[in-house]
Order: structure tokens, then C-alpha cells, then sequence
């Protein structure tokens, strides 16, 4: 498991897309699934939230076995098995995206007081959107990785959140809720029950936000983990 | 969310298959994949638990729900989505197992000093052998589900085990421990990394059994949970 490190509250509300903006003062976003192509910058994504969460020890993930992982030879279909929303942010309107049969991607914007300065800018350029095509670059600015859980109260599945994260130059600006809204609005379009993740205790300003989104904290469980060195006892 | 409710450490270290053992001081166990023709006995096993947990007002699970989500029209293969092992109850012993493309039964026995007294036995009576053939009735005494989950940091999948549950009168006998190696060992023949549940902080038993199992209890990560209720503020 790893953690939730979300932006606390949003500054400004996201609204829908409005036309191009050359000031670059709003910034686009899209959700969209990830694909095995994106597995370059989605290592880079969890190392960085390892970092931040002073779990590097922990870290062993290598782009070839997220590779293998994520996006199998024989893949389930998206959203039964590990699912990963990616994220993109540019400054220019992202073209109209056809239906897909399982995922049409969400287009969303933000106004932003003054543009964002991405030292990450090179290392997290998506290569989704041709440059050329849109006009400017498109950037990776977060992800949420997520996967069915199971209530045999409700006898419903619901989503589960392994990890939701946002680059540190794009926090507090409402990218976060963005990320959270398309799991909730998936889980509510598929009937599921629950949306759930975990926090660190100490991370209060993560659960300020996630409060404020409606969650509920649950105080009396704790999580239980049997790792591979365990096992032999058993 | 449901509760893990184990037993306490067992008073009887398992032991592979012996005879017959018409004293009745031997109970036979099995653990074998359930199919949906067990769906009346799982519900049955789901509400005692909700029962046991004081948790009776949030369950909302029917015979029908159940049946609907854990066994779908068109199911994924076993232990790529939600899966449900039952531990069944013989004191004969259970007829040897042809080899199964997915999960061979296991069998194993456990030494009583004397026989249970099973106030249930008539509403838990398994389907699955028939009485004439071994002599004995078959008893439903427990069962665990379980689902894939994923860990960023290792890119590997592992187990999460939403409920594990014997019933009353066979608890403190080690059963629960035959519960959750299978889950285990699955594990291990999956090349998966971590078998993950969650416990009430109160259930101290629980917690002394799950640590003498090898387990970790993670402190410090507290559970959030979005439901359908709060889902409009999105």
C-alpha cells in the first residue's frame, strides 16, 4: 500500500471548458486511462510520492514490472482489475475526444492567478498529443491508481484507491478533487457502494481535504499486513 | 467494509489427513472454492458476523445480491476478482480431490478433546457431499473472501481479505488459521507480495492471533470512505 497525498482544498472552483486562453492564465486538464505507453511517467509518479512520503525504502517498483503488472499480456477489462487515471494538463484546450466504449475522457479547466512554474516541465511531457497538433505541450501532472473492493454488507462493489497524487508544483489548486470526482463518478455510474482510501494519521491537511469531500474517517480500524518473509510460518 | 473476526490461536496445531476416526475426536476440514449454489449458506455466514460485530444495522445484503455480485453472468477467472473460500466440516474424512485447473481443495484435520456440540448444523449442512456417500454429514463452519489489490511501491498484486469468519462454536480450534494459510499460500503460488486485511482496534484477541500469524498491524493509516449519500457533492 501506499499513501494518499492529495493538495488540501481547492483555491479556485474547476469550471468547464472555456475557449483557448493566451494570457495562460487557465490551465486544461484531462482524465483519461493510462495506457502501457504512460508506464515511463507513472514510475516517475510513484517514486516521486515515495519522496514525499519518506517511503523510498519501500520503493522496488521498476517501469518493467509496473509494465507487467498493470497492463498484462491478457489485460481485464478496464475498471474490473488495477486501473490507472492519468492526469494531463496543458495550456491550450485539449481537442474533443471521441466516445469510447469504456472510458471517454473528462475535460475540465482552472483558472490559475499566475501560470505555474513546472521544474519537472521535460521529464513529464506527455507524448499523447502531438505538440504541433494542440499548440503547446501537454504535461502529466498527477495520477489515481485504483481497482474493485468488495462490501458483503451492502453485497456491492465499490473502487478502491491504491494511490491518488499530484506533482508538488501543481498542489492547491482543485487537481486533486479533479482526480477524486472521476473515481466517485465512475463508481456512481457503474452502481458501486463505496469509494475508499487510506491516510497517514499525521497527514492532517489530507484529511481536512477528504472531509470536506465528504468522507468519513474511520477511527477504530487498523490495517493488517502478512508480507512474503511472514509467510513461511504459516 | 466488514470486519475480520478470527478465532484466537488455536489449542490444535493441524495435521495432515489421518483415518476415519469414529470416536468423533477427529474433525475433517476442507477449503474449496464456493460457486453460487453456496450462496444461501454465505449469506447466512455474513450475517452472523454482522451479529457478532454489532454491526447488524448496515447490513443490507440479500440471498439475490450476492448471488448477482459475487457470481456474475459472466465471471472473471477465480482470484482475478472477488473470491470466496468455505471451510467445510466432516468427522469423516472428506473423499479425495481430482486436481482442479484453478484450486485443488485442500484437506486437513484437527484433534478435538471432545466432540462440538453445533447448535446450527441443520441450517449449515453442505450440498456438496452427500450423506450416503460419506457417511457423514458435511457442515459449512466458516469462509474467507478475498479480491486482488496492488502496491504501487512494489508493483506486485497481493490479496485483500474483506471478511474471514468461523462460526461460534468452532472457534479457538485453529480453523481460522486453515482460513487464512489458504489465502496465503495462493499468495505465494501467485508470486504475489503482501495478503492485507483490516481489524477493530478494540479486538484485542484478534489482534494477538493476526500478530502471532506473523502479521504487521500498521498503526499509523486510518481508512476513508466516500458513500453513495455524499457522492451529489462532487
Amino acid at each position: 500500500m501506499a499513501a494518499a497525498a492529495p493538495p488540501p482544498p481547492p483555491t479556485s472552483a474547476p469550471v468547464t471548458l472555456p475557449e483557448s486562453d493566451p494570457s495562460g492564465n487557465t490551465l486544461f486538464t484531462r482524465i483519461r486511462l493510462a495506457t502501457v505507453d504512460d508506464v515511463p511517467h507513472i514510475h516517475k509518479l510513484i517514486h516521486e510520492m515515495a519522496v514525499f512520503e519518506h517511503l523510498i525504502h519501500l520503493f522496488e517498483a521498476t517501469p518493467e514490472s509496473l509494465a507487467n503488472t498493470l497492463f498484462p499480456e491478457n489485460p481485464l477489462p478496464p475498471f474490473s482489475s488495477f486501473t490507472v487515471f492519468l492526469l494531463e494538463l496543458s495550456y491550450m484546450p485539449f481537442p474533443p475526444t471521441p466516445q469510447n466504449e469504456h472510458f471517454t475522457p473528462i475535460l475540465k479547466s482552472i483558472h490559475l492567478d499566475v501560470p505555474i512554474e513546472d521544474p519537472g516541465r521535460e521529464m513529464f511531457r506527455s507524448k499523447a498529443i502531438d505538440v504541433s497538433v494542440l499548440g503547446s505541450d501537454v504535461i502529466v501532472g498527477g495520477f489515481v491508481l485504483f481497482f474493485p473492493n468488495y462490501s458483503t454488507f451492502l453485497a456491492k462493489p465499490g473502487f478502491y484507491i491504491e494511490d491518488i497524487f499530484v506533482r508538488e508544483c501543481y498542489r492547491r489548486k482543485g487537481l486533486g478533487k479533479i482526480l477524486l470526482s472521476a473515481v466517485v463518478s465512475q463508481a456512481a455510474k457503474m452502481g458501486y457502494g463505496r469509494v475508499e482510501w487510506v491516510v497517514l494519521d499525521w497527514n492532517v491537511n489530507a484529511i481536512k481535504f477528504y472531509e470536506q469531500m465528504g468522507a468519513q474517517i474511520l477511527p477504530e480500524w487498523r490495517i493488517c499486513r502478512l508480507t512474503g518473509v511472514a509467510w513461511n510460518i504459516l
